[in-house]
């Protein structure tokens, strides 16, 4: 049997279809047009598309176990309602009612970022875990939490909100109206802004070469290599990154006590650079190390498939 | 049928028979003496005085479900092994083969915290509910996770520890060793703390006259007690607590936002006074108010029969 997992984003909707070990066989992607169509009309395409992409495969509606849905925002996974968005047209909208006008195929519907996590345990850096929390580090902080192979959605459908989690109370503000929130310090976007505040301070410092003197060019990445060209300013900016990503980590252990920590997004792709000093600094830190195992830390390694892989296996 | 509830304290043993829908029907208590016997005897004496109550009763072994035990440190629930304590001796210490010498009823352990939740969403505070965070105000901050009506225990059996979650990353010195954790804000002990602090800073206020002078007689009482005196230093020191008590809640709710967050322990009889400012710091902080419904903040019920009652209730 097959299934098909969906990731509904605010550009495109990717769909794909997935075998019951995880595996994505088949994979295509239209545009949300999120600005021109009703939330009805999007789930629409949606389920046209799937039906469509089934019969491109050779497949029949038989074949399929379930179609499986990541979307932002919150969702009320057991009446298949996505209950609020913030960019796109959906406000308490049926999704499952509107997929059954057309197939008898069952429907799901989760968070996307929980898609995420339940995809990479299922076949990608978590395979084989039972237990998971996963971290992406983007614009903000996503993630999703898994507790013995099943996603923590919470009774509102909005958990795994691990972005909004206080570590500096009081701190920078965030979107959110919160202060001091996770994602305020361990996001790529605050690994940018903690990078350019730096360059200014430091005119000497080997950022403002990287960039040409442009703080606009200051990615992700440019701390890292600055650092390795030996700058002293950005070594240090990444020590505090490290240390703020970390006490998240640490928290996530004190909470959950997952096998995996999961860590994807942009800057994971920096590799060793981010997780060797990362493990030295957790390990440090974590409690009873003596005593009891501790979680690993790994990278996640699905990529943009996680989302529409875990989509798929949400009907396990 | 009935249960055995055994809740394995550092000076007392104190033992429950319980029935099915968690109503503790008989209780007694043996003293722990930890520092003359060694772990196996304390197993021992667990069975035993389990075995000697259930005759009591005019029961027999057949009538009982399971023996349960909640207690200190880390737990290995798979394998019936108390992994790690602190007060106690015990380490790697296997309490289901000793108890096996002596009787058929199986045995199941977990930590005190976790079973202390357990029993308030069998039938104390959070009856009726399946997801819900329990944080015990006390020397520190205990706690336990309940996610569909079972223990968040973690793959090494630490979970829940609540308490060490940091919230003010690099704020005052914790005894795990890390900086700012919950506990450190939120307990009991902290909230006497910082009364001292403005007791002393404030010799005009009402706080140093509740205590004749004397800071060691301050209480977790004592600015709650001010506050209603009208005493202006110890109103700030509530609102503070207020907001360090309320963002560890906040973070439990974007985490896993459970059905309820129950607050136990000795600052939690303050009742309103403690409640009422809290969930207004709650509701006014939390995500999304105006499209999903929220936790409710309650309080725990049970008081000290909730270890053992959730102990009971650990074959579930």
């Amino acid at each position: 049997m097959y299934r098909i997992g969906i990731d509904l984003g605010g550009t495109n909707i990717a769909i794909g279809i997935v075998t019951d070990e995880g595996k994505l066989v088949k994979k295509k992607s239209v545009p949300t047009l999120a600005k021109e169509r009703t939330g009805e009309e999007i789930v629409e395409v949606m389920v046209k598309e799937s039906l469509s992409l089934i019969k491109e495969e050779g497949l029949k509606e038989n074949d399929i176990r379930s179609i499986g849905i990541g979307s932002p925002g919150v969702t009320d996974p057991a009446n298949g309602v996505l209950v609020h968005t913030v960019n796109l047209p959906f406000l308490h909208t049926p999704f499952r009612k509107i997929f059954e006008k057309y197939t008898k195929i069952p429907m799901y519907l989760n968070n996307d970022a929980n898609c995420a996590a339940l995809g990479e345990i299922v076949s990608g850096g978590a395979a084989g875990y039972k237990n998971c929390v996963m971290i992406t580090l983007g614009t903000g902080v996503g993630g999703g939490i898994i507790v013995d192979g099943k996603i923590v959605t919470g009774f509102n459908g909005a958990a795994g909100e691990v972005g909004h989690m206080v570590i500096h109370a009081g701190g920078e503000l965030c979107n959110c109206g919160r202060r001091g929130c996770y994602e305020r310090y361990a996001s790529a976007t605050a690994l940018i802004q903690f990078t350019r505040a730096a360059a200014e301070k430091h005119p000497e410092s080997i950022i403002n070469k990287l960039c040409e003197g442009d703080l606009n060019k200051i990615s992700a990445k440019t701390p890292f290599e600055a650092k390795r060209a030996g700058d002293l300013v950005a070594a240090e900016i990444i020590e505090n990154y490290i240390h703020d990503l970390g006490d998240g980590i640490l928290n996530f252990m004190s909470i959950f006590q997952p096998e995996v920590i999961l860590v994807g997004g942009g800057v994971s792709y920096e590799g060793d650079y981010l997780f060797n000093p990362l493990r030295e600094y957790v390990i440090k830190n974590a409690f009873a190390t003596e005593y009891i195992p501790q979680a690993k830390i790994l990278p996640a390694t699905l990529g943009n498939d996680a989302g529409i892989i875990g989509a798929a296996m949400l009907d396990e």
